[in-house]
């Protein structure tokens, strides 16, 4: 497989993925890429990541059947990072929550 | 300085950081912030970031005058991503486009 798009992975083959569902604009999680994962996002309907933790190809859904449909990828002016647009058929984290990013943090976080 | 919501850097001691519009949902960047400049965007108005090109702080915004406002932060469930929900002053790529993501990959930029 060859990209023609010059999309850079990192020293560990990898690029991070952000993924928005594409109605309601929402940020729903990031993940990373390796290039076959990235080749199949791109040739079929749903989202792949390469799992880092498991060290693995990883069919986003394949357990909890929340798969993630493609409606676009977009790639950054820099060619390493990517912005994939989609519809998730259920919840995207694992938490069971919509998105991952549903923690909050403030100021009173750090401490001065 | 410490962090109480267990924030988790990468090896080298970074996070990656997605910066969407606040009003629009429009995902505009993927950055990355040190423990430092993570400091700087919680106790400020503005996003600060590490440039891993030139491995320094780095105010968005410092030479092109386009700073990011920021709304709120958010952490992933892993606790390894940043969503930052700001209002960009001006356009927030070095290209003059409103949006990093500008360019779409489709599927004839694989090859099979």
């Amino acid at each position: 497989m060859k990209l023609k798009n010059n999309i850079k992975f990192d020293e560990k083959g990898l690029i991070p993925a952000i993924v928005q569902d594409a109605d309601t604009g929402e940020v729903l999680m990031l993940g990373y890429m390796n290039e076959e994962a990235l080749r199949r996002t791109l040739s079929g309907d749903e989202v792949w990541f390469y799992s880092r933790s498991r060290q693995e190809l990883w069919h986003k859904g394949e357990t909890s059947g929340n798969y993630i449909k493609v409606q676009s990828l977009w790639k950054d002016c820099e060619d390493n990072s990517i912005l994939v647009k989609g519809k998730p058929t259920g919840p995207v984290c694992h938490t069971g929550n919509k998105t991952c990013f549903f923690q909050q943090i403030t100021k009173q976080d750090v401490d001065a």
